[in-house]
């Protein structure tokens, strides 16, 4: 088979770093271009010297002639970007996957609200199909374009799955406690990520409402086939990466933890991205930390409720590796392909 | 008025470091004995280096009749040691406040399951104040022995307290999903709580049920003068100090924001330690590490849910500081005395 | 005595926010007037919540007759602000402290070719007092204007004074091998300061040449009363605060580490900020951060080499802390007034 | 060609940790043995989750019957153990590959002076290789025995090897200012690598003389074909991973930066693992995290001195991958292979 010609836009950022690690290494990619306006014609080992020796690559313009040559063209841009220009390529023919938020809210209206800007692409989001493998693994394969899942709804998501199919909890006081390392801020100059504001810190932040509230609540009445509105609150932790999720719930029946150990493990005993953690053990951010693994522990608390931990590498399957999971699929290919890495401790 | 002549029983551990700083630097307090059986004979400058050029005390053995011409006596020692060796000095007239736990539950079985020995001093359990000023400033003032309250009660009970005397939520559907920095794991040697194991991590801990949990119930209970019982669930934080909780509740009707805001004002008006923040600022642990303050946010969320977000410095108001505020009240001394360094950013 | 009227100009960075915690604590000192262009209206404690509960100072524009009202003012401002509008102050009386670079070099063309603009104020330079107090206490006490010396020129000429004053080494062959925590960067926005840039990560920085270079020549040279000439290479660690300096030197004529360390002990023997730590004891940066004092280790290595190590807080004996200490210099106040506070351990 | 049966002994520290992950992805290799005195039975999943869904292997006892089945066997053990227990098997015929210090000084006594214990296997010192493969390389080849070099001695000789081999520096009168996170010191349970005692810290440590001192100065006198003693200096960095070397020569002749470019490019342009910088490009330690690469800056500073600066990631090309790389060269497989993993930003 000849190997996928692939093209990223906007390859400056921390998602745009993760993805052309993966893709320079992946066996049955051909990266072909990459493109930063700021940067053009700059090597990309002088940006990201974590890959010199791997290739020689330049960063160069936005062209449409040239991205129309790849198969797939991966879009690690800010939001609007993709909405605005992946159409031209996806008129072509050219399949897309979309890292940011563009073509993710089926309501257009709270898109519009959330992201402070007018939709100009709604048939676009009707035809997208929202990235994540263990909900749409199907879809995926034969989209066009992907909307790949944000790194919060992805780590709620996976938490709640197996018990919004089985209708095991009340669907109206979920609460999900989250942490995030501060990568998920970004790549950009910010004085509230410099390691001044977020080292020996930790905060809440978006307690008001996070842009990623709609999308949890869309992709949980997915699952559920029922409306869910959970409360979400994201905390800032003083790491790099990783993601926590704490997720509380009220069991609508009594179930032991053996029960919902069990309801865990048939849900994805065929997923190769998910493990179920034997009762007792804690999930940690390092274990899956530059994996596109998700690991989840399961406990039963006092008051019928349940907790649910999961725990994922922001940047990889909160991001960069869930999309080339999902190009994966789109292609034919063992899902796990370049996506064997290992979490490394300490 | 004389200084008050202090001794520190277990001066070697973290609260014993804080409280050496504190005390050597207290207007009002003549320091007089450290005790430490490993380091007897070592200058405390030695292990501490920061405290050069302030003191030239030395380690030394435990005495009872040395330390009963102290005034007071801080016990800084594992659990248990507090419950054996205190009663000596307190039957002969000395005052002390225990920073353990040997003192802090009055539910003697309780204590014994959580922390696996009998309890032998059970009497002077009775006859211990439970040591948080804002709760029981007054019977702090004329207690002989002051249980020194733990790091998350502290936190936990500080967010709770106006709304559990207003009756203002529901009782048993309270969730505390709370962070920790790992200078709470203690100063002995640790492989879980080494850099390579903590940092560029997260996890949860004690998931099952941790020690601090009948305490958190036990001074709940008191304020609501009802049952009260929470889901409590602490976090690892990658950092040396702070502690954030994140509290969540079930407003029994409905609140405004303003309403909350109002009555939590009114509540800690009047306390030196306890700062309510604006409506929409959000508490971080860095604005309050190194002091003995707490900052409290406050939030309506969906589903007639309120977050309230505490922060102090687990070191210092959740052990050695909120131990000298006791020693001022015991003392009639201004609260605030020795108690009035600020939070250094960054 | 009535107490000191105090101006800061620039008081949005972290030594302004460092000089506000100072001030705010020190007993002779009335913070009357904190400038920040930016910031006009904004109550300090929104921007610094560590001071909440302290004051209710607003920020203000920056005002030359408001200003000349102050006995005296500090400016934390980018290099030529001061230049520009400290005379408009200094001629109507008022004393100056400047945290920045305009006047610590008296050679103005190296200057001009280090700080990359003309300088104006030429005679201010001259009359300019470079305010290390342990080189130059006498003249502080009645300067006007204090040029507050950058943190590499305090750490390294604390670590040499010693020995370039006894000429126990020799003079073209130093090296010093520096190490600083992130916020010597300041506190604007820059990717390069980011925790996801600094944070699991070190590099050198300035190999090619530093700006503190010429001044810690300078500096050097006055004490040695002739030319020295270093090499100095500063390192970024993933930290907040702290800096050591590990000196590299070649000893004259053969000296035992006792001899050494006699004649640190000596040198610094009335010196409140200056801790010789004895033989073997390794300078840590946490043992000074938060304190205005410097550790200084010694040791004597092979083939006639010696190395001083000296730790302080780059924010604190390296800027903001050195300026009250130079404050308190000019109003004959006891060096050590609000300046008593101790580093925390952990 | 048949895999090859690799066994590791002493499994549950960083080291085996890291051997565990490489050699589970390697192609040619099948981890057969693991053990671990302290673990035995039990999986080493729940020692190190990051291998979760990779591995059904149990930690078991040395037996000298079952690991003599083996091709090779991997000593990642505390210093003394190979030294007694390999030549059991290396009687056998076994490969080994020992990354302690048993194997690397040939200076007997100076061993027993540094470790402080009897060397009982001088004959096995004398055959076995020093695992440099850039100095190295063919007697690696052919070796039964080798000794995996220090941390330390990779980075500084690296530094240093184009310049000794070419006579262009003085031999007496090198520094190297050496900066290790602090995964270097083990996992072992211990207070001086607690998270509280070593984040936001930073100091020297064996300033009086490490252990690494004798093995730099054996391999750089190797390179040199002369007598080298310099002075190093280790200082323990706030972070989990990353070496950084900052080594001070003076040349014997002028000579430019491009020519210095120009020496060290010629000398490592066909290997695989080493990358000689764009002549200003600054090594950072994230560059290299996680793979097996050394990065490498040259400068030319005053006084005819240059500084090379090199960077590692201390866990792999400082330990583990370093001695994968080295079983690849003993049974003939690419060098490469099993190692071309990239550092991940952030």
């Amino acid at each position: 088979m000849n190997k996928i010609k692939v093209g990223i836009v906007g390859g400056s950022g921390w998602t745009g770093a993760e993805l052309l690690r993966l893709l320079l290494q992946h066996s049955q990619v051909e990266l072909s271009i990459i493109t930063s306006r700021s940067l053009v014609g700059q090597a990309i080992t002088q940006l990201f010297p974590n890959l010199i020796g791997q290739t020689d690559l330049l960063f160069s313009n936005f062209d449409v002639e040239n991205l129309s040559q790849c198969d797939i063209v991966f879009f690690a841009t800010p939001h609007g970007v993709a909405m605005e220009t992946s159409p031209k390529l996806l008129k072509k023919g050219v399949k897309v996957i979309d890292l940011g938020a563009d073509f993710r809210l089926q309501d257009i209206e709270v898109w519009q609200q959330f992201y402070q800007m007018t939709h100009s692409q709604t048939h676009w989001v009707k035809k997208a199909v929202y990235g994540l493998p263990e909900l749409n693994r199907e879809a995926i394969k034969t989209a066009q374009l992907v909307a790949n899942p944000g790194c919060y709804p992805t780590a709620v998501s996976l938490a709640l799955a197996p018990l919004l199919s089985s209708h095991h909890i009340k669907y109206d006081d979920i609460i999900a406690d989250c942490k995030s390392g501060v990568s998920g801020a970004g790549r950009g100059a910010n004085q509230a990520t410099s390691l001044c504001e977020t080292s020996e810190n930790l905060k809440a932040y978006g307690v008001g409402g996070h842009r990623h509230l709609p999308e949890i609540n869309q992709v949980l009445s997915t699952m559920a086939n029922s409306e869910v509105s959970i409360n979400f609150i994201p905390h800032l932790i003083p790491m790099i990466r990783g993601m926590l999720t704490t997720v509380y719930v009220n069991l609508s029946q009594n179930l032991s933890k053996e029960q919902l150990f069990n309801l865990f493990q048939q849900h994805y005993q065929s997923e190769p991205f998910v493990q179920v953690l034997p009762l007792g053990q804690v999930p940690e951010t390092r274990s899956v930390t530059g994996s596109n693994q998700c690991h989840i522990g399961i406990w039963v608390l006092a008051n019928q409720k349940a907790v649910i931990i999961t725990s994922i590498d922001n940047m990889l399957k909160g991001a960069s590796s869930q999309a080339v999971q999902n190009m994966n699929l789109m292609f034919g290919l063992e899902e796990r392909t370049g996506l064997r890495q290992l979490a490394m401790l300490p």
